[in-house]
């Protein structure tokens, strides 16, 4: 999810370490620390510009979030949310990292459940390492969840879900909740992100999973 | 799939027990002899008026099938196309029983693949053990394939295909392949049921997957 180029959005970002952790390597394993509670703790990889994490954190205040996104110009409009919500949102972190290194950032079981939002699809088979629902990826998830933690993913591209839907089967993941259509039931519980909200409004169906590690993996 | 009351269709099957097999119990364990040759089986429980398994027949000639369909006013249908196709169609076979009692007409392993098409939904959550793709089937089902043994199942209910990735992984069954919209890419080898051209043309995605029996489960 690419923006135009802001240049002073790295001038904002590094005025908040507060919100964008600059050293994310030095929290490993005292994540709950730096949130001051033993909350679970959440995290979306490709936050993009935040809407989703956001209004999770503020939905779930005994629930602490961490949005993971590369992208300054992206990553900015989420900080920029933060600081225009009153008393700021005290349980939400946002990573300017590459979500190929989460093991850097954080160690075996701390954290509680992964959130993957409408994933750039890659849809050249070469890319098919890129996808956050590789093996690769869900190894990496795996090496940062407890036995039992979950995945939770939706889109609205059709051939990322059907290839997510085999690669979780294939690494021994269980599948716990399956949509094809969200929005024809929609829980209240859904907080849209940009894309779904644009997609959705197009009557794309959207597709939604949750699957969990199993324990004897 | 019902249809109107038919009269003549008891007397009809009576007349060709060499297709429709009138006591399928006796040939369990047998059926490659009735067949003639060790070529692989595969059956279709539901198999409706036969559309579908009859043109797998005539498609594959070095594959056998074997159509169960319980209601005689749906299986004449697939009967008469068998009698109306010049030379028979010498691969198939139909069963007039409940896909409920396989076990009491197909030994252990006797059987290499499983079809279900357009089940019946079962909508209702206390309907739900009368789906096919219920952990109650898939028992039946691994009870007569060999391990590694495959079910393809294609439906045009997103319910029932949503319930049945769950069940499927739940069951311990390794996914191999899905499609959300088959006809967005219909592969040559895909043969239409009835239903599957009346929904699709509709525009109604046909959701298809191919899962396997694991040796470990």
């Amino acid at each position: 999810m690419r923006s135009r180029f802001k240049p002073w959005a790295a001038d904002l970002i590094d005025a908040h370490p507060e919100i964008i952790i600059p050293q994310p390597e030095t929290v490993k394993g005292k994540w709950h620390e730096e949130f001051g509670n033993d909350n679970p703790i959440h995290i979306e990889a490709g936050s993009g510009k935040g809407r989703f994490i956001l209004g999770m954190a503020k939905a779930n205040p005994h629930i602490n979030y961490i949005g993971i996104e590369l992208f300054d110009s992206v990553i900015v409009t989420g900080l920029q949310g933060v600081l225009d919500t009153p008393g700021g949102i005290p349980n939400l972190r946002l990573l300017r990292v590459n979500a190929q290194e989460i093991e850097s950032f954080f160690s075996a079981g701390e954290i509680d459940r992964v959130y993957l939002n409408f994933s750039d699809p890659w849809p050249k088979t070469r890319h098919a390492k890129r996808r956050l629902t590789h093996e690769s990826f869900l190894k990496l998830y795996e090496a940062i969840l407890p036995a039992g933690g979950e995945v939770h993913f939706k889109t609205d591209n059709r051939g990322l879900f059907e290839y997510s839907l085999i690669s979780i089967s294939e690494y021994g993941m269980l599948l716990k909740d399956v949509s094809l259509d969200l929005h024809a039931n929609e829980p209240e519980w859904n907080i849209m992100t940009e894309y779904e909200e644009k997609f959705s409004k197009k009557g794309q169906p959207i597709y939604r999973l949750e699957a969990k590690f199993q324990a004897a993996h």
